[in-house]
Order: structure tokens, then sequence, then C-alpha cells
């Protein structure tokens, strides 16, 4: 018999390891690392949990930990698996017999990492260890992770390095390996990379054909994100179900840090429930919005600035170190930003916890709505910058840059160096708005893509050479640190090395990579009609990037531990907010510049203010219908999923309507089989009823005819008669 | 004990009678007649009523149906809460024993009339009799209706003259006697009547205070039509759980009419479809743009030529007979308006049929969508013509009017007195927007409920007369037709002239008068900034409204069958949207007419097209962010329907939990129990299969610690070196 499990046992084994804890007591008093670590290896003996100790690197342990039984391990996915059923996340319910159930359906991995994840996580009242690592009395807990499998892991990044096409067992193999939330985000990436087919092949036509700014290729575009948008919002629905996680954020996990102002008793289940008032949350959550002003104030006003020493620099200023000082504001960006960004999601993590929020899925969602506000800024000012102000109003506004002259003067030699800027000699550029968008769709993803997979590399082999270096120099200097292998067991070594390198990776985060393909998302949405063939750019990259990513996950960090979730979250409102967004930029860029609109001025000839914001209520409105009509009919599309959920459920109902017939049917009922007894007997002992108490006027009425026999009779004789009366009159 | 069903008494009894049948035979053979008769009795004894018959008006006899044994009657009211429990309308489950589930929740007098009326309408192959009235076999059954309950009608009517509000108890009386579709018709006209308190205020306070067109009372008033919207959305929920009617639109029954294309087998319940297929519908509905457009052109060339003429001859014309032709504009639409409506009512009905619904819901829906396009033009289009056309364009469209002279010229005397309209002679009139929407609002609702209550009123006095007019005459020349009473038990003589008085009047359609609700509601969202006085005829007008649709139910009309909703329905929907297009037209106007914005030309003045954009821009994407914020508020807001909705799913939760409790409790838990069995009996013995099988170098790694005793010991160690080294290194 094949076991449930399927392990792999190949050269590069894991030991049969779930877990390692890395257990860190540099900064902590000897008695008290003791004492602490003697208390970890209790809790997890405690849940069932077996455990072995090696040395870490400096002033760290690793504690191994496996499920001590398989026979414990089934119980506990059953278990699991029964509550999904009862929160109504399955809509078919587990077989009985557990052994059964788990044959029907063979537990996959990542549902036994999550589990054992939650056994050691989870809160001691709620059958834990109660392990919360890095916070309060684990901070010595340094980090909790399963280990890479790293023969399937070779093996995944061969065939997709192969592959035109992700198929869906690919994703399904991610969600058994990696958990469900981390398959939707490549669910997701993928779907949109196929969709991405589209506007590629469209954006080209067009780019060829009608050039920029083309009415046609925006309506396609604008066409497209509500398609797609749609079909996700759909689709999500669907694998929801197929992975049986529909539902799960429902079940909420309560967040550690919910500070409740009071208890009450929940008057429908009776169970205490901490409450912090709805009134009092919603107070807070009014923050946001001097958060959000503050933010795009403060990094809108930086942005700006920058654009105006840039436009100043490059097009206005004609003075001695242009090229160097053509950098500046780049360098006030790269620096400044990032920095900022910083302090505002600091600020944004402050004020998200001070909302208090009694669950993680409540805390996520109100993070990730005030993360996207800090990346639309970023991400998308620059552009509404050069393309609402800049070049409309370029002319008015160049000339206030004078101000700069003031500041510039002391490097120019002679005044004929600082051109007087003014209407007459300054000219808009306006192949500046068509560069930032190739910018930020073509130069800024392929550097996002290198930031993200090749500088880790070069930073770990780095940190290695470094460590090399160091312990080198030690072992010259004679007071070398003990080599934490020194005492490996031989056959352990190599395992050990792996586990010690894996130990000091990071942890991946899917959120940092769907913010990624959101924004992208963005771009095309908003701005490429400005520039055709922004499709095509995000075609190539998001073939790599999928791959990318699939590296990074193997290589760069250490193996995410799965969870679970039953959509992409709140970034589908995002979503839905670009695309609604991008059907007003789309109709306000291709009435301000179609035919390149500029005139012989450089500034967009013949704009109306009502033409423009004519175009805009027209193409918004237009988008609002065809979404309207695009959503619905989406949601007739049947789907493999929502079939098999119909099947569970019709065969529950079923179930349940048999066991209430076997109740009904001990009833009489109204029907053929009872007529008889109901003209005969009833009746006719209702008559002799009638006639009984012949005071009620009632009976008297129902007594006059006897039976339907007669009803029948007497009605005919009635019809017979008025018929007769006819004939007379005639 | 007291009866589940409590049955008026009083003197004027019903006769027990459930309902009663009309059968007609005037233009049939006598035989035909009597055998359809015969077949007809058969039918309703078949599935257990008990039957009497009665003569009726001339050539019908009226059939007087009853269940005929409570017994049978309860198992069906069993039978169908079963029914809905499966289908999830209700989260309780129905106590397995029928007595005592029907003494917990006592059937109720429109349960009972809604399932007799399903026993007998019903085809045979779901249990019912398949008397489907006016159709087909039975086209002589000339209707089918319960009794008006009088002494209950009158107390109802006297309780509620003397009541300002009505309560929620009164609307769960109405949903007991009437059944849920009405309850929620007088359930949304109460809500409504409650919320017009604020407008008829703050517009009263307006009016005074700032004048027509003030923007402060065009905002507050597009923020109730928000805030009424989403209430009603939230509490059509509440009701329909608290009804247990949640979910009902969704168990559809399928329509007679529909006729499918192929049969299949359903893939999921294996359980015969009748297909017909969705793309095929989708193309026939697109049949709705032409006629929506043509609907539109119709109605809509009729009103503007008769705008067109009315001002011609108001504003410009001078001649002769001006008097009488003032009437002219108002004659023209008041005859062909209605029959141009019927014709398209009439096509919309042709087109819904076309449509092939399979489900009644899905008739209606489609069928409402259409009649609100048509009353939208005929209601509305008046008012946008002087809004947006008249008064802006007016003195460049009037001249054109000239055309009017040539028609009108044979009847002027002389040239004088056919003025040359030109922009100096005309003036644009700028009250006429106000009268309009003063007329529209107070004038047409004030005699909508005369043509509603005291028309019919009126009708049926004159038609009582005008039968025994006829009958004196006929008695005077002796050849009197028979007098149907004449044979009738003196106990019944009055019972009887109850009933065939009652067979003669026209059946109840409550979605009249949800749209004469609906139009209402749009005529405040659009219009009110005209006249803010609006919603203080509303209040008024509601508060008859209710009484009177109560009476109209009572006296004008057979008591209606009671049947099931779970909603207004796709009235909301039009709620929505009336409220969304109100925010523009509200900007609109204001924008237009504030200060009464009216030049010395009687044009406004300086009206700015971006300027006119830019508000509705603004004013538009404000309503749709606070109707976001409102939506969202509302739908956290706790009622009692929804708090007994989880209390019944956590009781079912519970039960299921506890049954699959007792499987899992048999599987050995990860816990404190298992705890010592772990560490000793199983650490020892896989330490034993270790040294067995050496070559395994997982089980080497795993048997270096026995227990975790050994760990901790091992780690202690550990943890000790690495601390003393540090100490060393110091």
């Amino acid at each position: 018999m094949a076991s449930p499990i399927s392990k792999n046992k190949g050269a590069q084994t894991n030991m049969e390891v779930d877990y390692v804890i890395s257990y860190r007591f540099a900064t902590t008093e000897k008695s008290e690392a003791t004492q602490t670590f003697e208390r970890l290896i209790q809790k997890l003996s405690a849940v069932g949990l077996a455990t072995e100790v090696r040395n870490g690197d400096n002033h760290s342990v690793l504690i191994f930990i496996k499920v001590a039984s398989e026979e414990h391990m089934f119980g506990e996915v059953y278990r699991s698996r029964v509550r999904d059923w009862v929160h109504g996340v399955r809509s078919a319910a587990p077989e009985k017999e557990t052994r059964v159930s788990l044959e029907a359906e063979p537990m996959y991995e990542s549902e036994r990492l999550r589990i054992i994840y939650q056994l050691i996580t989870n809160p001691e009242s709620e059958g834990g260890a109660g392990i919360t690592p890095k916070e309060g009395e684990w901070k010595n807990v340094e980090s909790l992770f399963p280990l890479h499998d790293h023969q399937y892991n070779n093996e995944w990044l061969k065939k997709w390095s192969k592959q035109w096409m992700l198929l869906p067992e690919d994703i399904d193999e991610i969600r058994e390996r990696l958990g469900e939330k981390i398959a939707f985000y490549f669910a997701f990436t993928q779907s949109y990379f196929a969709f991405m087919i589209f506007p590629a092949a469209f954006g080209a036509a067009a780019w060829v054909f009608f050039g920029h700014y083309s009415a046609v290729y925006a309506i396609a575009s604008t066409l497209w994100c509500i398609v797609f948008t749609e079909f996700w919002r759909h689709e999500e629905v669907d694998l929801a179900i197929r992975w049986g996680v529909r539902g799960v954020s429902a079940m909420e996990t309560k967040r550690k840090d919910f500070e409740h102002e009071r208890e009450t008793t929940d008057p429908v289940t009776g169970e205490k429930m901490q409450i912090f008032p709805a009134t009092k949350r919603l107070q807070r959550q009014l923050l946001q919005i001097p958060f959000a002003i503050g933010a795009a104030s403060v990094l809108g006003t930086l942005i700006a600035v920058c654009f105006g020493i840039e436009i100043f620099i490059s097009e206005v200023y004609n003075g001695p170190l242009k090229s160097v000082l053509v950098f500046l504001p780049t360098g006030i960006l790269t620096t400044c930003l990032p920095i900022l960004t910083g302090i505002f999601t600091n600020f944004a993590e402050q004020l998200t916890k001070y909302e208090n929020y009694e669950s993680d899925a409540g805390y996520q969602t109100a993070m990730t709505q005030k993360i996207f506000i800090l990346n639309f800024i970023t991400s998308y000012l620059p552009i509404f910058l050069t393309a609402f102000v800049y070049v409309p109003f370029g002319s008015l506004i160049v000339p206030y840059l004078d101000i700069f002259s003031l500041t510039v003067k002391p490097f120019a030699e002679d005044d004929k160096q600082l051109q007087t800027p003014s209407t007459s000699s300054f000219s808009i550029n306006p192949a500046r708005l068509r560069k930032q968008v190739i910018y930020f769709t073509v130069t800024a993803q392929i550097v996002n893509l290198g930031m993200e997979v090749i500088v880790p590399y070069l930073k770990r082999q780095g940190f290695i050479k470094y460590k090399e270096y160091q312990s080198n120099q030690a072992a010259k200097a004679g007071g070398a640190p003990p080599n934490p292998s020194e005492y490996d067991p031989p056959e352990e070594k190599d395992f050990l090395a792996r586990v010690r390198a894996e130990s000091q990776l990071d942890v991946y985060d899917v959120t940092t990579d769907l913010r990624e393909m959101v924004l992208q998302f963005g771009y095309l949405a908003l701005f490429s009609t400005v520039w055709p063939l922004t499709g095509v750019s995000f075609l190539v990259n998001d073939w790599v990037e999928l791959r990318a990513d699939a590296i990074k996950i193997c290589i760069e960090m250490q193996r995410p531990t799965p969870s679970r979730a039953d959509s992409i979250g709140p970034w589908l409102d995002s979503l839905s907010f670009l695309a609604w967004l991008g059907s007003i930029t789309s109709a306000a860029l291709v009435y301000l510049f179609s035919n390149d609109g500029l005139g012989p001025d450089g500034t967009p000839y013949d704009i109306k203010g009502w033409g423009l914001l004519l175009s805009i209520f027209f193409s918004e409105h237009l988008f609002l219908i065809a979404r309207w009509a695009i959503r619905l009919a989406v949601s007739k599309v049947d789907s493999p999923g929502r079939q098999k959920m119909r099947r569970d459920k019709y065969l529950v109902r079923q179930r349940y309507f048999k066991e209430s017939l076997d109740e009904t049917s001990r009833l009489p009922t109204l029907g053929q089989k009872g007529e008889e007894m109901i003209n005969r007997e009833k009746l006719e002992e209702e008559a002799r009823a009638s006639s009984l108490r012949t005071a009620r006027v009632e009976d008297k009425f129902w007594g006059r005819q006897r039976g339907w026999q007669e009803t029948i009779q007497t009605g005919k004789r009635m019809i017979e008669a008025a018929a007769v009366e006819e004939k007379k009159k005639q």
C-alpha cells in the first residue's frame, strides 16, 4: 500500500525532519537560555513531537522536529478536515473512518507541514505548543522553518525552464508543496502572463498601424483589463473550491496582539467574546485619511521637486557641470525615496496595529491597503506629473522654475549660459512622457528582476567569502571561534552544513511578489496608450519573473511555511480600482495627445476643458457598463470547481432529504391513495356530525353535497340548466 | 390546546372555505363544459380537497374548496418546511416530530393558503392537481381566489387609520395574512415613509433658508438616497431571515411556457435537465437594445413634439384660439401616451416570452427591467427636456419652432398676432421647470392616488347600479334572466352574495404599487433640488398611500393569493441606479441654476461646459466613495435576523461537530496524554529499530538523543560550552 504521505528519500535526505528551530542565545544570560531551552523542548514533546539538537552557527543550536508517530499525524489531519467541513470550507464531509478518509484523499505535503506548524505555534488553549518565534517568551527562537527538498527543487526548476506555458498541474503541484497561498500567487501570475499575450500582440499591431495614443488601442486595452480582472475574480473562486479552501479566510485566526476593551458573552453561541468597539476602530481608521494625505504630499513634493529640478537642468539650464547635475534629481530620488517609503511603511504598520484588528486577515487587509497607497504614489505619480502637469501646463510653470537659477547662478560663468526661461525659448519635450513610460515598463522591470535574484545571490556569495576569510584570519591568529561542524558525526556533516546555510536565509514573503504584479498591471491599465509595446515588455518580463520567483524560493529563501488562502486577498480590489482609473487616464491621454497632439509651440493644441472632461465622462461610463456586462457574462460561466461544489452539496442535501423522508413517509399524504378514505369515511363522518349539531352553518354548508360524485352531479345540473335557459332565450 | 391555525369565526363566516374557483362556461359547448367540470372536481378530490358547488352569476358556477382533513394539512406543511430546510432557506431544521414541530412554530394563515394554492396549481408530477386558471385545458377556470376575512379587514383598516407609524408587528401581521411578497411591499413603503421624514424636514428648512437649487440640499438629498438604499439592502435580508424566506428566490419554480431545445443529464446530480442554450438567450436579450432605443425614440419624440407645441403655443404664439390650443399638447399626450405605453408593454411581454426564461423569477426580473425603462422615459423625460434642453438651449431652438407658424397661420387674422420668434422677443420662462416638478411630485401623485382608489370605487358602484337597473328592466319585460341567488339556502344567502361579488373583483398586483414607489423615489433623487418641498409632498402622500393600498387590497380587489419572496427583487437595482443618476442630475441642476442662475436674456448666464462637466465628475465620484463607505458601515451593523441565523447555524454546526467528535475521540490525540507513551515506548522502540538496521542514516540521526530529557541535556551542554567560549574570548 502506498503511504498517504509521499516523502522524497533521495540521496540528499532531509533525515525525516519536519521543522527546524534555530535557537539563538548570544544576547541572553546562560541560565535563562538553558531554562528557556528546556521549556521549549518540553512543550514540543508535550504535543507529540520528537526532537534532536545539534550545534548551530555561533551561539545558536538547531532543534530538529518531527512528528513522533504517523498515527497521531493522521488523527490531526482528520480533525483539521472535519473542522473545515463544519466551517463550510469543504462542501463534502470527510468519510467517517479515518483510514478510509485518508486513503480517499491522501494527505499532501503542505497540509502536513501546515498542521505541524499550527501544532507548534498555536496557543496551548487550542492544543498547540504555543511557540511564537521572536516574540515574548520565545524571543530566542530565531526562526522556525521546514527544510528544502533539494532534489525536488532541482527537478522543478529544470522542468519550468523548459516549459513555455505552465499547466494547471504545475500550479497544483506548487499547492501540494508550498501551500495554497503561494500557489495562488503563481496561479495569478500564470493567468496574467497568459492573458498578456493579447495586449502584447494587439499592442504591437497598434504600434505599427496606429502609432501612439490610439483610441482603438485604448479601448482594447481597457476592455482587456476588465476581462482579465473579472476572469480572475471567477477563476479565484474556482481554484479555492478545487483546493478545498473556499472560505478559509473567514475562519479567522485571532491576532495575538489584539487588545479587547471588554468581554461579553455572545448572545448567539454563548461563547465568551472579546470586544473592541467598532466605532472606536472606525475613529482610528479615520487616521488613514491624514496618513494618505501626508504620504501623498511628502512623497509627492519630493517627486515633484526632483521632477522640477530635472526639467530645469535638462531643458532650461545650460551652464557648467550640466552633465553631472543631470544626475542630481535621480540621486536625490534614489536616496530619499526608499528612506521616506521606509518611514511611511513603518508608520503604516504602527497605524494598522493601533487599529487593533481582531483577526490576522483583517490586519493583513488593512496593511495591504496602506502599502498600496504608498506604492501607488511612488510608482505612478511621476508619470501623472509628466502627462497631466508638465505637458499641458509646462509652458506656464517652467518660467517659475527660474527660482533655481538663483541657486545655480554661482556655477554659471556668465549670464548667457543661463538662458532666461520663457515660453518663447522653452519648449516642451514631447518625447519625455514616452521615455518615462518606457523607463518604468522596461528598465525598471529589468532592474527590479535583477534586484530580486542577482543581488541577493551576489550578497550571499560575498558573505560566504567574507566568513571564509574571517575564519582563515582567526585560524592564523590562533583564537579561532569553534567551528560548529567540528563535532558533527561524519554521516550528518553535509546535512548539517546545509541546514546551517538554510537557517541563514531570508523568509519568503509572497505579498511582495504579488504587489509587484499588481503594480505592473497598473502601468498597463493606466499608461500603456502612451507606448503600446508595454504589453510585449511585460510578456517577456513575466515569463522570466515566474521562473525567477521559483529560483528565489528554492535558493534564496528558507522553504516557506505553507499557509492557506482562498484568494489573492485585497489585491483584487486594487486591480479593479486600477482598471477603473485606467478608463479615465486612457481617455484623457488619447484626448490630450492623439496625433501626438502637439502644436507648433510644443504645447498640445486646441485642448478644450469640456472636451477632455466629456471624453473622460464617456470613457468611464462605457467602462462601467462594459464591466457590468462582462461580470454578468462571466458569472454565467460554469467551471469544474463549481460543478464539484454543486455535486458535493447535492449529495449532502440528498442524504438529509432521505433522512427527513423517512420521517415524513410515516405521515399520511394528500394524494390518490387518500382519496377513497377521504371521500367515503371522512365526509360521511362529517355529514353525521353535521346532522348532530345542525346549529353550525359551516357544517350545513359542507354537508349539502356528500362526496365529489355529488358535487359533480349538482354542478352538471347547474350547467345544463344555464345552457337550457340560454337556448330558451335564443 | 389552541389549534395551530387560528381561524376567524366571526359573524361573517367564510364557511371554512379555503379557496373558491369561479368556473365560467358561457362560451363553451355544454357537453365539453360538464366534462371539464367533472375532471376538475375529480382532480381536486384526488389531492385531498373537499368541494361544494353553488350557482354563480350568469353562466358560471362557484366551486368551494377546503382541505378535507387537518392531519393531511399538517403533513403538507411539514414537508414544505423540510424542503425549505434542505434548500437552505431555513437555517434551523424542523423538529423531527411533526406535531412538536407545528406546535413549536405554528402554521400561519398565509402559509396554509400558499400550500393549498400549490396543491391546486402544481403539476401532477409534483403532487398537485395541475389546475392552471385560464390556461389550456382549464380555460374555463376563470379565477381561483381565497376569501376575504371581512371582520379582520375592518379591524385592520380601523387600526391603521389611527396609527401615525406602522410598527414591525403590523408588517409581520401582513406577512401572516397576505404572504411575504405583499409584506415586503408594505415593509419597503413603511421604511421609505419613515426615512422620508428627513428629506421633508431638511427640504422644508432648505426651502426657507437656501431657496431652490441649493448645493447643501443637493448633497444632503443624495446622501439620503444612498443611506436609504443601503439601509433597505440590509433590512431586506434581515426581514427575509426573520420570515424564514431567505433564498426562496433561488428555489426556482419552472416556468410552464419554457421551451427547451434539448435534454441532457446533469453531470452533477444525474437529474434530467431541459436545456436552452445561454448564448441563444443572450442573442435574444440583445433585442432589448433596439427595443429600448425604439421605445425611447418613439415616446421621446411624442413627448418632445408635445413639449415643442406647448412652448410654441404658450410662449410664442399669440393668435386666436390660444386658450383652446393650449390644451392641445396635453390632449395629445393623455390620449397617445397610454396607447403607446400599452403597445410597448405588450411588446416587452412578447420579447420577454421570446427570451424564454427557465424560471418564473427570471421572467419577472427581465419583465421588470423592461417596464422600468418604459416608466423611466414617460416619467422623467419631460423634466429632463425642460431642464437640460429647453432652459439652456431654448433661445437657440425656439426660433426653429417657426415651422408651426405655417400650420397656425390660417387661424391668425393678421401677421401681428404671430410674433416672429427670435431670441430678442422670446424669453425663456424660468419658472417652467419648477412648475413641472411640482406637477409631477404633487398633482400627479394625488391624481394617481385618486385613480387607484376612488375611480375603481365609482366604477364598481356604477356597475352595481347598472345591473340593478338592467334586472329591473328585465323583470318589467318579463323575460328576466334567472337570478343566481334564487335557489340559495337562506342561511347561505349573504355568504354567497358576498362570494359572487368578490369573484367579480380584480386581482391585486403588488408590482404596480412597488413600481409607483420606486418612480416616486426617482423624482426625489433626480429633481428635488428644483423644489426642495418634494419630500414634504411625498411624506403626506405616502402616509395616505399605505392606507389606500390597504383599502384597495381589502375592498377593491380579490384577496391576494399569498406568495413568497425574499426581497423586493430587481427594484432595488432600480433604486441604486436612480440614486446614482441623481448624483449627476443634482450636480448639473445646481451648477446650471444656482442663484436661479438666469442672466438678463433669460438664459442661464456664464455656463461653461467644463464647469458643468467638472461638477458632475466630482459629484458622481463623491457619490461613489460615499456609497462605498456607507455600504461598508451598514454591512457591519448586526440585526436580530442575522443573529437568529448565526444562532441556528451554530446549533446545526455544533450538532455535527459533536457527531464527528464521537468519531475522532476514538483516535489517539497528539497531546499531554500521549507524551509518556511517545517518549518512552516509541523512542525506545525506534532506537531498537535503529540498532537493527543501522544502514538507515535517518534512524541514526534520530537515535542520538533518546527522549526529550536527553535532548535537553545535550542542548544545555552545547549552550554552556558556547557561553564558556564567550567568556574566554572576553
